[in-house]
């Protein structure tokens, strides 16, 4: 089997690391990331300035390719340009800080699993419950590796990508996998204005997250829970219930 | 009814201005937009960088705020800074190009409608079957002035916008409203390689467009037959068939 990994916090973070380290008893590996953090691009694609693909070496040897976009644009040029043998399987992470509810929709790490499955792979989003980058990611990468293991059985459609949030936790608190659905916290914007030296007003995104999901069916209230949360996330956007009964007049 | 209208082609674009116009007979209009073209920028915030808002004129009179972000920036520093009143109804486009089938995924168009629910807003997004800036939107503007009219009659849940799309066609030649589902066409993608001045590699982004939607119960299929596709667009993402059946092995 031969993987593709990418992540959007950049090909330096120790989440890419620990993943790769752990898929590499999966199959082959080959790296293609953002050579800078990412976060909150969403499914940005780079359409209006050239990409440029840098060799990356860690611990002395080839580590993988580092891209000056965004986290889809390393999914896409890694297949179309850089790869030479195909991918089986993509996997994005592990990102610090997780990626559950609404949040899902701004995440790079999601979007380049979403760039994978629209490339016609099979694709896994791994993030993990802590933005400190201390955090060890080994467990999270494990429980990433089982998942790529057991993909092929696992009969997942061609229009749904697995959304992995694990807790940061010590392997023996973690109680496991759960299958959960996307749940509903979001965020209370908020921006804040300040004046800057030459005395005009600008902004900065601030904010809070409003954790509400609890339910141990949901991606977050798993996860809170300690549960490895896996949400089987479907890019097929059509409201069908709606369709069906909407009636538009002239 | 205070309409916030916002785009991805930016404030100066043709399609904004034909919106906002047709918009005015439907109820109060603000416009927050990018100060520049934002094309495929999908649901990217800008996090790291501060927001500036410039204050635009047009026809000699306030036109709107221009933002140096993306469309979902416009949409948060709107509602939450600059909007005096509160909104009742987002709308974002016109955009210059369609955004149906897999294109909604990488749309900034798309995504500030997307904000909008977010942010608690019925929205809707509008696109006409045109990359041509001379392009007259007039038309489609008055098919979306007409769904800003009856939106609140439709009864879309919270969670779902509406994804308009309209033939580039003079009105006589427009069939109506079709309601229509997300379609399954997509990009074959390509990278073109060249060398800098410097002899170092670069790739720009190419490929080709593969139309196969022509269902008139699809977006674009039904936007190509002469319809205003109307597409119900649903933001919870949970493949619901696969959660209650996946079973992953510990």
């Amino acid at each position: 089997m031969h993987i593709l990994v990418t992540n959007d916090d950049g090909i330096d973070s120790p989440g890419i690391y620990a993943l790769v380290h752990a898929l590499r008893s999966v199959g082959k590996v080959s790296v293609v990331a953002p050579d800078r953090q990412q976060s909150a691009v969403g499914h940005a694609l780079t359409v209006s300035s050239p990409l440029r693909a840098t060799k990356i070496r860690r611990d002395g040897e080839f580590f993988g390719y580092a891209i000056n976009g965004t986290p889809a644009d390393c999914v896409k040029i890694g297949i179309c340009a850089l790869l030479e043998e195909k991918a089986d399987l993509l996997v994005s992470g592990i990102n610090h800080g997780s990626n559950t509810s609404k949040n899902i929709l701004y995440s790079g790490t999601v979007s380049a699993a979403t760039e994978g499955m629209i490339m016609g792979l099979p694709s896994i989003a791994v993030s993990i419950d802590s933005l400190d980058y201390r955090t060890d990611c080994t467990v999270a990468a494990e429980y990433a590796a089982r998942i790529a293991r057991q993909y092929a059985d696992l009969n997942i459609p061609a229009d749904t990508i697995l959304n992995v949030n694990a807790p940061a936790l010590p392997k023996e608190q973690i109680k496991g996998f759960r299958v959960t659905r996307q749940g509903t916290s979001g965020w209370e914007d908020a921006y804040e204005c300040r004046k800057d030296p030459m005395g005009r007003e600008y902004f900065w995104l601030s904010g809070q997250y409003n954790s509400i999901d609890t339910d141990i069916d949901s991606d977050e209230g798993a996860m809170k829970a300690g549960y490895v949360s896996v949400t089987p996330v479907r890019y097929q956007l059509t409201n069908e219930d709606i369709r069906s009964r909407l009636r538009i007049t002239e």
